[in-house]
């Protein structure tokens, strides 16, 4: 590499844009074999790690800006889904080639996703080899009040956040050339519900970001909870462009089988929905109940069956 | 992949030698949005994230167990440096494909490493695309009592464990063909050095594993610690098949500069000696000074230059 990976970290990942919140538990940054850091007395630690491949997670092409924003969030998601709130994250970067101009573009866009959701960059690794983003994300929660995938129990009523299936139709319009709809926009610049996920902290019996896509996403929160749960597809709440496909059952497989939306799944007792509502109107975030739960295993929609069970990465489309 | 992600970390990466440790902090790991972790109360949390890339860090045929191996004693040896206990670590595994001997075989031997050093799987992620392994690693130290890179001061002795060199010449070794040297054994299973990063707690200034190559690794220390740390060939020491070498240009060349030893360089107070020699005497590691820290910048080597100053990949061998 033209540029060693020393200037490389000093000159892109460094600095205040990186690490503004000096006191955030964050003892020592980028510079050492280790980062240092200490997590808030009477809090969890909470920790997802997610790798993206170009020409896999994302077309190899994409904007660099897009591809830093997609890796970022979709690590912030996982904190979303269990309540925790952003602490750090590591890089480790490995690129084909040093070109300055798409790592100025991909830093700039890190660091304004970083900024926003208040979350420190305190280490990384940055290797020659083929394009690959792995991002680790370290959150906090209130010991023991953090969202799992295992307390849904029969009779909590099944909801979701935003309009599951629209990323998976902006998929469709970027693969087309089409960068300008707000589907593809919801594609390319996914909103991690770090904010809803923490309100729902005591309030949802469990949760889980739509990543694999919804029914998909609902099953695993049967098999960890060891119930079922119930879909009804006249519930779902379809996007104006995704209502707006000629085939209903088009829209449907999108909103039910489409990954990538990084909207919350959760269950909660009936009881709950008042709580549910107003955290909804308070963040401006829709929630809509969208089915069930009931004694049984696995995730079903009444009547309908999607074209496909799950998100399926680019190389397999 | 014929084999989805949720299986595969079911049939290689869970189970009880993956978490055999099930009091040491993990409230929840493998198969949630995030695991869930609690750091000793009084203790500093320590991390580090690296990627090893197939064809750059590693042959792509080197054996599953190698790759493993490597993959997490290059990051426990973060650990080490900075005198953290090992507690957990997330694995990003790319895969190109499905090969379940190859998957069994890396399991196997992740698990007898991580057994042995006492840290649990709690998390990760599984892709398709080409070979490279990501882990990060996470440590704990009693509170303000890591090693750093910035403690050296002028008149403090320079330390280093072990044989360096040995590993650089083992790569050779094994890119001959021959695995069966002392060398190429040191090469493809580096011991990375916890306990003696432990023991030096308190008694160290300074402390780096030695990924890069001695002098390149050296001149991190000077760096941060904005010093000059000065090494005397005649006092490093030199294994005997590195000793045994035509030229005493080419050991010297490989000790100073060879990459991948994950020995320990550190400074200490000349005070400290005796303290040091009685740690590497009961840990059975030899620690050898090597050197002074002097005013000014930058490491250097009495009389003498490296061919190279630096561990470079495979990619530019």
């Amino acid at each position: 590499m033209a540029l060693g990976e020393f200037e490389l970290i000093a000159r892109y990942f460094t600095g205040d844009r990186f690490a503004y919140q000096p006191g955030a538990g964050v003892v020592l940054g980028v510079g050492d074999d280790c980062a240092i850091l200490r997590v808030p007395d009477g809090e969890d630690l909470l920790v997802s790690i997610d790798t993206l491949v170009a020409g896999v997670h994302f077309p190899a092409r994409l904007d660099p800006a897009h591809i830093a924003h997609r890796a970022l969030a979709v690590n912030l998601s996982d904190l979303a889904a269990m309540g925790a709130r952003p602490l750090w994250f590591t890089l480790a970067l490995t690129l084909p080639a040093i070109d300055e101009h798409w790592l100025a573009a991909f830093a700039d866009a890190l660091a304004v996703l970083a900024q926003r959701f208040g979350i420190a960059l305190v280490g990384g690794d940055t290797t020659s080899g083929p394009l690959s983003i792995t991002i680790q994300v370290h959150g906090a929660a209130p010991a023991g009040s953090a969202l799992r995938r295992s307390g849904a129990r029969p009779a909590d009523e099944v909801w979701v956040s935003g309009t599951p299936g629209l990323a998976a139709l902006g998929l469709r319009h970027v693969l087309a050339g089409s960068r300008d709809t707000v589907a593809a926009r919801t594609f390319l610049r996914p909103e991690p519900r770090i904010a809803l996920g923490s309100a729902l902290r005591g309030v949802a019996s469990a949760a889980i970001d739509v990543s694999d896509g919804l029914l998909a996403d609902a099953a695993h929160i049967a098999e960890r909870s060891r119930v079922a749960l119930v879909i009804e597809p006249r519930q779902l709440p379809l996007a104006p462009e995704l209502a707006a496909l000629a085939g209903r059952d088009d829209a449907l497989s999108l909103a039910l089988g489409g990954g990538d939306d990084y909207e919350l799944c959760f269950t909660a007792a009936p009881g709950r929905a008042p709580a549910i509502e107003t955290i909804a109107a308070g963040l401006g975030v829709a929630c809509t109940r969208i089915g069930r739960v009931e004694a049984g295993e696995g995730a079903r929609c009444t009547g309908f069956v999607p074209r496909r069970a799950g998100y399926r990465h680019f190389a397999d489309d």
